[in-house]
């Protein structure tokens, strides 16, 4: 068997596994992965949600951060996250892996258990994809398909004056993980155990569909977006995309015990993490003041988190920092540069 | 500008211009580039088509061969393919460009000028895609979205015994003008005349998009393929997935006037580009031979080239090949390997 015919051969048997297990997105495949494209039907009532996302080797992960089996759940799980930033469904994806020459094939098999472990978990069927030999370094380039109710897909250009902002959990847990990961400087298999919480926020991120999907089908939510690049940068996102200031509130920005206990421990600020590190994939969105309350009442009933962190101002595009003694700032618009390069 | 401003600002200079052209599938995009996902309406009555294809630097094209226009072009053109290898309509895609470090400005607007060239040609509106950095080669990954009546889609697995396997248009064209700009091995501005065209076929292939929509529309379609690999891996896709033998006649494949030529001014076989060479991007199919005369007669009128070159058989999945002393061949099941590695 060639090295294409086995890499086939690994995308057959974990689809195998993924059908047998039931994702129930796989009763809408008419044609799936092995003809020159997939058919899908999409629900009645529904539009098609959809978007791309890629990581690739020595920019996006390294050995010593991601073992193999993240990488690939990594790759699909933070597109999962754009679906959800839309309140959306999330339901097919297309897989691109760049393939160095000579990859051990064991890796290969290791990336796609990542890959379909993330599809079981979210309920996504794998409909194709392309397998490409590169001379250089692996890459994995996701498509993600989803479905929205029509004309309610939650987007950035959303946020009202007056609206609370929130977001669904804490943050600056992925940068902490990644910063514990390359200080440590080799693949943790059994890390400091008051730490496993935050590495695996790192490796094996969330995706937030079901707060997604609470805050499109209440009708609480207004303007939706997921934390990839720091709550600072995509707040500034929504700022702009809405023409509105936003004003977020140190107090208020939720950080994990044990995030804040690594950043006391190493003498770094956790706020740093939370503003300016990326791939938390939480959501930072908005909702109407007078809904508020209804709206905390229904993700508690439903298990699920959600934080006031600032609020919607009328005025210039632009996002206010309350810091911790009181003054506002203006929150600088720099997202997260994977490793400072 | 930072650099992923700078190809924001490229991409969505682009899109204003490909919008302004008024290419219809805008109209079903509620929610393009520039949020978390893209949002879109499927018609009524149609199923989704979906998907990817990618192309690297220095596997799947080099600087001798393909100017940045042309990568961009291609990259996209060969997903369109796919899309009327399954008889359906392209409406929309997302790229993925991984881009080196330091990569010249001017360079990525040709790539994205390319695209856009494709896009408008075929009337696919770009939804989306990532920009990420790559420490190595230049790649592209395209995923391409279309709609096809649903239940309707012309597959690999339809050929039926009896009957004629056709293809849409000349093949090995693509892989003589590869030939010739390797032999070359600088970018030719001004190529000989005489060859400009199979250099185009190369360069800027055509996806056969009416040819595809009219077999199934017609219902002449059976089984069909786009080629991609060449004429031998294509035939032995539809032979394996229809559990049918396909039998092709030397004397009737079509190789242009100008292949043909420099085939003989290097004394190479065409044949070898024709069955072997890569990104013909003909279909190869099949059509009820009661139904020939009929399709051959539709095509006719709409301006459209389809010639009938073998015939399906029943019997053990393979492909046979009639040659042109009239003796009967297994065909080899080798497909094309870029640039023999």
């Amino acid at each position: 068997m060639d090295e294409f015919a086995l890499i086939r051969h690994l995308n057959k048997k974990a689809q195998d596994r993924a059908i047998a297990k039931s994702i129930p997105s796989y009763s809408q495949v008419a044609t799936g992965i092995g003809d020159d494209a997939a058919v899908v039907g999409i629900s009645a009532g529904m539009q098609l949600v959809a978007a791309c996302d890629a990581m690739v080797d020595q920019i996006h992960f390294l050995p010593q951060t991601m073992e193999d089996f993240h990488v690939g759940y990594k790759a699909l799980v933070s597109n999962v996250s754009d679906i959800a930033a839309m309140g959306a469904i999330p339901k097919f994806a297309l897989i691109t892996l760049a393939v160095p020459k000579g990859l051990n094939i064991s890796r290969l098999e290791s990336i796609y258990d990542g890959i379909y472990a993330c599809a079981e978990e979210y309920g996504v069927a794998i409909i194709g994809g392309d397998t490409v030999s590169t001379p250089d370094s692996l890459s994995i380039s996701v498509t993600i398909l989803g479905e929205v109710e029509i004309g309610q897909a939650l987007l950035r250009s959303s946020a009202k004056a007056g609206d609370v902002v929130f977001v669904t959990g804490s943050v600056g847990s992925s940068s902490a993980g990644l910063h514990y990961l390359l200080a440590k400087n080799r693949v943790e298999h059994s890390p400091d155990s008051a730490y496993i919480e935050f590495i695996r926020s790192h490796r094996m991120p969330k995706a937030q569909v079901a707060a997604g999907r609470l805050l499109l089908t209440s009708g609480y939510g207004h303007a939706l977006n997921d934390i990839s690049d720091g709550l600072a940068s995509e707040a500034w996102e929504i700022a702009e995309a809405s023409g509105k200031c936003i004003q977020l509130f140190a107090k208020n920005i939720p950080i994990s015990d044990s995030v804040l206990q690594y950043a006391s421990d190493i003498n770094y600020s956790p706020l740093e993490w939370a503003l300016y590190g990326g791939e938390d994939y939480q959501l930072i969105g908005t909702v109407a003041a007078e809904y508020w309350d209804k709206a905390r009442a229904q993700f508690e009933r439903e298990g699920l988190a959600i934080y006031p962190i600032g609020e919607v101002l009328p005025g210039d595009p632009e996002v206010r920092w309350v810091n911790e003694a009181g003054n506002i700032e203006r929150l600088e618009k720099k997202g997260f540069n994977h490793f400072g390069r």
